[in-house]
């Protein structure tokens, strides 16, 4: 269950931001499919634990993010995990629709040899990059 | 199946290094526990697709890394995906040993709460940060 207070967490100040940012991966909290991999700074991480909504930081944007902010494919966070280092997160999520902008469940919907794997739910008409 | 000649992989040159670098996640095969994310070059990946063992690219020593290489803990790779933006690799991999050098089966083995959740195989006595 997770904190929705920032303050109450243990180990927030001594997470490693790098240029003020960190790898947060989105894993499936029930199926523990890996949907995708983006980064957040400090604000977004907080954000997070504070709504329980996925924010991320975009850098092609260069702003912060709520996830499925315009598509409604939102994510609901469960659980935050850190790593050994502290220098990234994994996100337990419940994820609402794809969490692909492409139409995927999973951003990772690709073999390395180019190979389709992945469940595709909807046809990404409309060009809202998945925000 | 992966292939182990870099050659026959679609997107190989297609992938987006970062400062010569991309993001590599490693999950169990079997399981979907994420186990640990590092950084592979170019180089890495290709051994990595030759070998069929995790090979990833130390920041800290600045030098190419076989996982488990001192401590036997290696990574058998059964796949690897990439994601929509073709810059992180999601690697299966069937991980022997620990995949933590402080002797957790993950690296995410804490909550950003600070509870361990995580189970410890073994005690890191040796100091070879699980090479």
């Amino acid at each position: 269950m997770l904190a929705n207070n920032p303050e109450h967490v243990m180990n927030l100040k001594d997470l490693k931001f790098e240029n003020d940012l960190i790898t947060a991966i989105a894993q499936d909290y029930k199926t523990g499919e890996v949907l995708m991999v983006a980064h957040m700074n400090k604000e977004a991480l907080e954000k997070t634990m504070e709504t329980k909504r996925a924010h991320y930081w975009s850098r092609s944007r260069g702003k912060l993010w709520k996830k499925g902010e315009t598509s409604g494919h939102e994510q609901i966070v469960h659980d935050i995990l850190i790593d050994c280092d502290c220098d990234a997160v994994l996100l337990k999520v419940e994820q609402k629709g794809g969490a692909c902008h492409t139409g995927y469940r999973s951003c990772f919907y690709r073999t390395i040899e180019g190979k389709i794997i992945g469940k595709k739910l909807f046809e990404p008409e409309k060009v809202y990059k998945n925000r």
